[in-house]
């Protein structure tokens, strides 16, 4: 099946909870898993930015922040439709198709870390806190390694 | 100071939970907003294609639909930034920075209806759905008939 149908086996792999939701077209599959990933990437910012004392320690800030993260964490996967590594403005590399296992672990491990810094947010301590955006990072980059191009 | 600076006014209004996020440049706050709408719009997509009977009822798809609907409802806010009216690709009217209560209001109605389809997906009764669903497409309306330019 991963070499016949690598796309239908990134679809079976990831059927999320929101797999039902309807792309007119592969841009708009591309659109949105990149709006997810942006809209985390600003929250997690701003716990970052906490953790490394650029900005000032809002325990509800951070918690607020952390819950976006750690539920969007959940729903970029059904972005990656059959046909979407072909739109023009995508950095995502084929691998993310031809090794869907692969893919789905490095995604697995993110969502694992974003549910934690989720838990640690929750509990207002600032040192689990600190630890756990660093996991989720490391997680993000770790799957940007593999599976996103540099440019 | 609303004539004074609207900008401001804007800020201190909506100063939400996620207030601190740090935008580098006035374009990173319009795609931070943009990114939101957009991901709330593919699940509200999902959940009323459910409720108009164009897909299958799936109630734990529909909840977490839902769940993003209601959670990024708190969220568009700090991307309307001082300054991010004067970027190329935004249908964001001058109207929000110049009458901030207005939007203010339509805002906080969204978030209301958003919450109340978080409630009734949770529940997992269709017409509670259908309903809620429909309120939330009609704020969403209503804001983007005042405050988004048509193209």
């Amino acid at each position: 099946m991963k070499k016949l149908f690598p796309a239908l086996a990134v679809a079976v792999v990831f059927a999320t909870p929101c797999a039902h939701a309807q792309f007119a077209k592969p841009e708009d599959a591309a659109k949105y898993r990149q709006s997810v990933m942006f809209v985390m990437q600003t929250h997690l910012g701003t716990v970052a930015a906490m953790a490394q004392g650029r900005i000032p320690f809002d325990a509800k800030v951070a918690a607020d922040s952390a819950a976006v993260v750690e539920l969007l964490s959940k729903h970029p996967w059904m972005g990656f439709t059959p046909g979407s590594d072909k739109v023009s403005n995508t950095r995502a590399k084929p691998e993310i198709w031809n090794e869907p296992g692969k893919f789905k672990e490095e995604g697995d491990k993110m969502q694992a870390e974003a549910a934690k810094l989720g838990a640690a947010a929750k509990s207002g301590n600032l040192d689990a806190i600190k630890s756990a955006v660093g996991n989720v990072g490391g997680a993000c980059k770790s799957c940007h390694d593999s599976f996103r191009s540099r440019s």
